[in-house]
């Protein structure tokens, strides 16, 4: 924490601010230069808001240095996570696939999907039984219905299953039907749910807000690492700016700080990040180039009758172009399509 | 709705769209243009995901046209909606003002900030019992303890409680103990507790999320209305920006546009918007003359040491100022300041 | 400048960066803290590029602290500016309205204009001859005709010119037909052009850029006024975001910051901001509640028939309405309309 | 051109409005539907401000339909154009590097950079002689004589030159200098300049505005399109968002798109688009991923005492390094590397 005093703060207002730091039990580093003075902080800063220093007389701002997130940071855990999960791994060298439809729409549909995606090498399947839809005249997904078709889909092909948890209500029915929790764009602050999912034992991928910083995205991972529950995957899948081209912007630039300053893997969205299937191939590869640890594809059997994102939704063949370029790229990289 | 077509489009292209859309019960109207045809869709067009439509060969782009919003919308209910609550009212021709602490921190200081409202003529406490927090080693606030204080100093004071609801476990208290419960920003899109308070009989005051549009905004309103609760109150908090220069980037010009497409009424929280208590009043006074139907504000007996936001919080001589200065403004504009 | 070290940073990396900032002629003061050191640097900043330090081994990240603006900054002069031009004055105390069609159409149209604003009390005409259009195929003005134009009713009416000046090419015409030279948003950055203006003997109206911070358009302030032209007047005209309600995101809460870092007028622009001439009024009611010196309104004899920006466009009695409210609203303020 | 009427309005106010659209010499096309009325509009739309439309009584909204640019569309010129400038191409099937400092600083470093390029395969230099600082106290880069430096390694071992263009004063020289006429990010919008460049021989590199959507971006390429020189290079470097992580957020999803709509190549500035070294690998590669046509990278013999942008810059190994992993990638891409 650093407290940047204005040109022409007094002495009595230096150490003012001085007194202010020690009452927070916390220690000033007073630096007198040629137009200011800065006074730096040092001791236990997390546990106060600095804020209030801000609005003292003489202050100009206030600036923080120390990041507030630990669990997630690789200062604390330098080496990269790498998560075991159903039959296969998501961590260095590998770029998982998880692909499957936005929604299940009923028992065959998904059979035929899991089927497709284990005789490919796909080993985790995605599949919404709770649809967060912007409007309320939406299909909303078949619930607990939803989640038993999945469960047999599990039992019958062997596949891993990814399933958003939309509230507290239905936490241990998604827990118990998926392999991976999966926490949607528009809960990545919802802590009450974050709070839940930290107790649980199935990891959990974060999908980022859709205006989240990268260090509130980390401060979520923290939510659900503090409660316990170390497995968390991170999901980029595009972020809200002005640029109207696509339905999100893809923020493919986040990988390599996200890498930096934490040791959790990072998946790419392209299906949502683009909002259309002609731009997922071209974005999946580039995920994959920019240092990402897996892939979520959006895939349906007929996606022109999808009951819900069907135009950012691949086919089968489709899909299977994407893959076999995957693989090709993933050689020179380093890596395995997984 | 409308399909352009691409200018080099084929009539078996044009053709095979005219199918699609009849396909889903819909009418088309093909334009022949100059360059390019268009299309346009008559029909319940809300029921199908449009975008399916975007990809066949030769579709250009797809342009929709009906608002997906219909019990919050103006053209639905021409009249402004007025709400009635505890013993004032929320609607056209008052700028009704919601003030108190961030969080309940114990009972001296909420009973001792209810008294200081009820004295200035402000009918409505806010303060929070449960407070999302970025960080999860932050102070989360007192929960149901602070529901029991709010409930006190309403029973001893008559001041009406506006209070968050953060998940479905405490629905039935929060709105037992609240005469508004409040929605907030990074729970906007969380669709389960939207339907939750849709069924509450309280008033709902549902924040802007941080990446909201106006519609999504309107739609969120939405999902409270369709479960049954008409009374909602819309409340501009800031918006994420690239702008740095204050917390938020509180959107003013949402107001007009906000009053046009609905008959809801808008309240603004400069507090949060700006999250410097210095910029409070400018934003108040300028959110009066923009159309704004009352005002949340930060207000603590200590700022200086508020458990949270105090760096955003007026003190109670600041606050009655602010007062004073927002009754002589309101006279010119035709409101009164309840 | 405070250079951040890593946790696990090592002595023999601390000491290389007191090093390279010695270098730099700077010095470096060692703040060793409980999780990690943080070294402040004084000396004469701004004429090294900090962001080398950065990339040091051990280094977590570096932090500005001295503001890069000099002359623009109120720590530098603490009065408020106020500027003389034609028979008015800009600055505090004043709310300066400078009105007029978007673009010179005709003299006829501009004689017309002229003498309704001198009829209404209202000292400055806006009206662009050099038009920056998006399009290469519309109107681009009517260039140095139009500036005679101008140049016509000035002489006639006694009316003050605020007009456009796109490129070096024209500045001593623009300069000898205007009273204010306005830059306009996409030229903030213009740093040619910025210091062509920094030697004209008119005072510059400076838009802030479709994506400026405040510090951005403080320093482009700053090149004019490093030219030696000190009367610089600050002009919000909106900002970009996700936001799509309006064609700009009115950015009022920009108001408080800039004056408290700067001592230069701000003036607000709500046509453009809006994009929608319903949304002006309340717009510039806001603007001048949120304390700005004047305003910028787009005004046409024929607004559905005007050249460019009609949709934004008041009439000549919505104007005069609008001035009627901003009077009233003005006396509460302490302010006067001029 | 589409106006959607409000659900209310009357019989006279859609006749209103065809009358309107007549007026324009347009047709309009009214679709009665469900709820209310929409009018296509047919003929030439470009040359009237639709937004008057909008304004009428009854009317909803108005939505534009045609895209405003013609000779950068892809409708008008289905094959990707292929730009031959010095010793190279630019254009599909390669991956053409633009390497080297931000910006001359002596005759020395630039020699030995156009040497390093020229031996490693890489046939374009980049170096500012004109620099744009955000402050006036920054190096603002050795003009005129900078060119004859420029001009000087080109003589001497055959290197083209890519070198920015600031304003019409130096258009001459700088044309003459350079084989690709740079238009850098501020001046995206400079339309006096982007018709300056229109009439130059030289081919133009045109980097995209921090806040242009890809259409404000086409039209720039318009402009210059306009005026008579079709050889214009797309250049993405990063937008501005609410996004902190690094300098600036770099669009890559913003390449589908692009390469769909327009004909001209496109590359990418992961240097500037990132603002840190150790970024620019990685978006490097992924850019090539996502379909880039090109990269400029900036590299410096001694990057930690370059004159500007050093944190950005890659060293001489570091980037011998990065042009081995894109030779790599691109093969199973299908492209070469130049």
């Amino acid at each position: 924490m650093l407290v940047v005093m204005q040109t022409h703060a007094t002495q009595g207002q230096i150490d003012h601010v001085l007194d202010a730091i020690r009452d927070m039990k916390l220690t000033p580093h007073p630096m007198p230069g040629a137009t200011r003075t800065a006074i730096g902080i040092t001791g236990n800063v997390g546990a106060v808001d600095p804020r209030t220093l801000e609005v003292l007389p003489g202050v100009m701002e206030l600036i923080r240095v120390t990041k507030p997130y630990k669990l997630a940071s690789r200062e604390m855990r330098p080496a990269d996570t790498s998560i075991k999960v159903a039959n296969t791994v998501i961590g260095p060298g590998t770029c998982t696939m998880i692909a499957g439809p936005c929604s299940v729409e009923n028992e065959a549909m998904i059979l035929r999907t899991a089927e497709f995606m284990m005789e490919n090498g796909v080993r985790l399947l995605r599949a919404g039984a709770f649809k967060p839809r912007t409007s309320p005249y939406s299909f909303q997904g078949m619930g607990l219905e939803g989640l038993k078709i999945l469960e047999k889909a599990r039992a019958k092909t062997g596949i891993g299953i990814v399933t958003e948890l939309m509230d507290t209500d239905n936490a241990d029915a998604v827990e118990a039907a998926s392999d991976i929790i999966q926490i949607g764009t528009r809960n990545m602050q919802n802590f009450s749910l974050l709070k839940c999912v930290g107790k649980a034992r199935k990891p959990v991928l974060l999908k980022r807000g859709m205006s989240a910083t990268l260090e509130e995205w980390l401060m979520a991972a923290e939510y659900v690492m503090a409660g316990g529950n170390y497995n968390v995957i991170l999901c980029e899948r595009g972020i809200r700016s002005f640029s109207d081209h696509s339905r999100n912007t893809l923020d493919l630039s986040v990988i390599p700080p996200a890498k930096k300053l934490s040791h959790l893997p990072i998946l790419v969205d392209p299906s949502h990040g683009t909002g259309k299937r002609d731009y997922v191939p071209a974005m999946a590869l580039a995920s994959l180039a920019a240092g990402a640890d897996g892939l979520l594809i959006e895939v349906h059997p007929d996606p022109d009758h999808a009951a819900s994102d069907g135009a950012q939704t691949l086919d089968f063949t489709a899909f299977k172009k994407l893959l076999d370029a995957l693989k090709r790229l993933a050689e020179p990289l380093g890596k395995t399509v997984n």
